[in-house]
């Protein structure tokens, strides 16, 4: 990304090392931050992936694969043997560990399972026991807690003589009372800053906020994000403290429940939608699309009753094609407005890179034109049914099937062009994202159903 | 709300404690959490806000402030006189001042700059001028640094040694050359693990991802979250180190950032859409209203001047009606979208609490009527004419009108009790506010028009 610090490198650089020594593509890689060998992961081919990951050692290994987002994680592991696993799953936070065995198949991660430290094993069986969705799926059980009746310098002592991989994501310890319920938290600065010899309980917050291993996730981070916690204790049924959720972790939950509510809200898939396959996106988008187009048959057949029945003068061919009107936009509106946000956030996300936008392109337009041939080829034959069927029928159902073709393909190219050329001219894409793009694709689409109707009529007029 | 721990108290408890004495009405908000204060401060009148931080310490007041959400942040300012908010301003750290005084007015905020400690003042200023949205607009400069060479011992004297506001979002400090550029990173946890005798060199992070103070905060935001930093230095032109985006700041960027492309999909006003006024929304909803009702005319036009032209069988009343329908579809879809986007985050963020449902559906449905009657109005005039005017033209334009009117305030009342129900059903509101809703106000706007059209042609016919 041109935003980031010049002496970043970039993915080039790392495919020109790849065509060097080990050695050398072992030093490059020592020079790169964690992330970035992340973030190329994710464009590599997976032999280029598997050499990249084996020239790092073990620790980095282990802090790229949790930079590295879901999606590729679990391509990833396939790639990763058993003893390496275990290698690595020592040097993550029992959190990450989870995540990572949750994507692995049963049989690999219960041998690695078998193969960590027995203890350890015990508590990531536990973690791997809860619901992803609850807050025991996404709290860690790597946290230092302190007696209730020690001083300052002691909790000090007790957090020094801790081992095991530390987290970053650590600012503080839980005080808990002798049954294991958490009664305080103090800082680390507050740690840091309070005189050694002052007793725990005068320096720790006691209004604590606690939430429980079954509650949901996002009502976790919910109260960690209103009462601006830098950490969550988890209990479990008999209030002991179990785990403990980070701001980070409960940031990116509250993140991602708001990015799924926005692609559940077009209708479609609500995970990594710039880069799983067309056939993906197709399956995730039609059940809806298909309501749509049962719901723009209901509204022809409306139409084509009530107004029968008003009294007004008899259905001619204009209004047989009218009738089918509302369902070719409904479609093509839809269609579009789920390419314009696909667009809309990848850019804002900075997952579409100058280098990848022509490909999210070209999913989404074909995802467009699959999407229009099924509910065009539906809606021919549905249309052909209702205008009596015979040859005028089907010529009829052909009509309204290629416009839905033709209007849905078109929509969804819309919907990846406008946002682009808004992020190209300094624009907010997302303002063009929605009603206005609907806009220009109810338009596009009329115009597109009548050119077709035309045409059609003109051809088997010969 | 039913989630939290029952012994936290409620809106209603607070309302209890104003009807006793002032000391009973301090003694009750000693005992609370001031999030939970600011949250209640958002439901009051003014003159119980102003109570209510009147019983309040000055250090509450501030940490009450901090809480409280923007919109009424500006509200409750106007209460506070400039002797009170120059206190709560010296307790608060500064990139929370320069969000309150960026919320009062100039007046009254340059008579707290001139009040204040002059040095603290030249800072603020400072922190003021830069872009809201921009890196600068969003860092704090109270923060420490510590040179770089010194021992982690030294390093933690430094700490200590810091005067002013102490940021619960500190969780670390930076490490400068002599000229005061960002050279390391040492969190507070290995400041705490490590031996004092330690040179901060061997100790900090030199890696380190930097922002300039005029970077966009979106781009800033997003970096620290793809290095998962617990904290961004930001820079001025000549490298200094002039400020330091928390963790903490940066998600809440990227979170309003999402959710703002969300509103800004359907349309709808970016910032609290369940608390602000009708007028408000129909002011911000209108001009993409007003464009999709173009389009819709657009439409109408393409289909009047291609069908008329295709040789199809004259245009009747029935085909008349039907041109008109992609307009009421689409201003229908777009509202009832519009509302049900907003009951769908509102659940899920839990701002719409049950006590509250009820005000913002009726909030919506009048929007929706409103809306729906300027956009039906102008579509009146604009059919009638195309219809030729008279009194046949008026007597179609003004169905198209009604038709309008009712099938939009329809939309926003199912945009709001379709997601109610999903909620209380337990099913995801998000899953069906979008597509499915729409095919819902597809068909029933459908169904609406032909109702209307026929009932004002047997009511004219008489």
């Amino acid at each position: 990304m041109a935003s980031e610090p010049e002496h970043r490198y970039q993915l080039r650089d790392l495919e020109e090392a790849l065509q060097k020594s080990p050695a050398d593509l072992a030093a490059f890689l020592s020079d790169t931050h964690p992330a970035d060998v992340a973030e190329w992961l994710e464009e590599l081919e997976d032999d280029d992936a598997r050499r990249v990951l084996g020239a790092l050692p073990v620790e980095l290994q282990a802090e790229v694969l949790s930079f590295t987002d879901d999606w590729r994680v679990g391509e990833l592991l396939t790639l990763i043997e058993v003893p390496q696993l275990v290698e690595i799953v020592e040097e993550l936070p029992a959190d990450e560990v989870v995540d990572l065995l949750a994507r692995t198949e049963d049989a690999k991660s219960e041998e690695v399972l078998r193969q960590v430290d027995l203890e350890r094993a015990k508590g990531l069986r536990e973690l791997l026991a809860y619901d992803e969705e609850s807050a025991g799926g996404v709290m860690t059980t790597d946290f230092v807690t302190v007696p209730l009746d020690i001083s300052v310098g002691d909790a000090i002592k007790e957090i020094r003589s801790e081992e095991g991989p530390a987290s970053e994501e650590e600012v503080g310890v839980f005080v808990v009372d002798k049954a294991g319920r958490p009664v305080g938290f103090v800082s680390d600065r507050d740690l840091i800053t309070t005189p050694i010899h002052t007793p725990i309980e005068e320096v720790m917050e006691k209004d604590l906020i606690v939430s429980k291993a079954g509650d949901d996730q996002e009502e976790a981070a919910h109260q960690l994000a209103k009462y601006n916690l830098s950490a969550l204790p988890v209990v479990d049924e008999t209030g002991v403290l179990i785990g403990v959720i980070s701001a980070e972790d409960a940031h990116e939950v509250l993140q991602d429940e708001v990015e799924e509510d926005l692609y559940r809200l077009v209708g479609t898939s609500i995970e990594d939608p710039t880069r799983v396959s067309v056939l993906h996106r197709v399956r995730h988008r039609l059940p809806l699309l298909a309501l749509t187009m049962c719901g723009g048959l209901v509204t022809a057949s409306i139409l084509y009753f009530a107004l029968g029945s008003t009294g007004s003068s008899g259905s001619g061919r204009t209004a047989d094609i009218l009738r089918f009107l509302p369902i070719i936009i409904a479609l093509a509106g839809n269609v579009g407005v789920q390419s314009s946000t696909i667009l809309v956030r990848g850019f804002a996300t900075g997952e579409i890179s100058p280098d990848r936008g022509a490909a999210v392109v070209w999913a989404e337009v074909l995802t467009g034109l699959v999407i229009g041939g099924i509910c065009g080829a539906a809606t021919m034959i549905a249309a052909a049914y209702m205008e009596g069927g015979g040859l005028s029928g089907l010529q009829f159902g052909a009509s309204v099937g290629v416009a839905i073709v033709v209007a849905v393909t078109w929509a969804s190219f819309l919907g990846c062009t406008v946002p682009t050329l808004c992020q190209r001219w300094g624009i907010d894409p997302a303002i063009v994202a929605g009603p206005f793009l609907i806009t220009l694709s109810d338009i596009s689409g009329s115009a597109i159903f009548v050119t077709v109707a035309a045409l059609m009529a003109v051809t088997t007029a010969h």
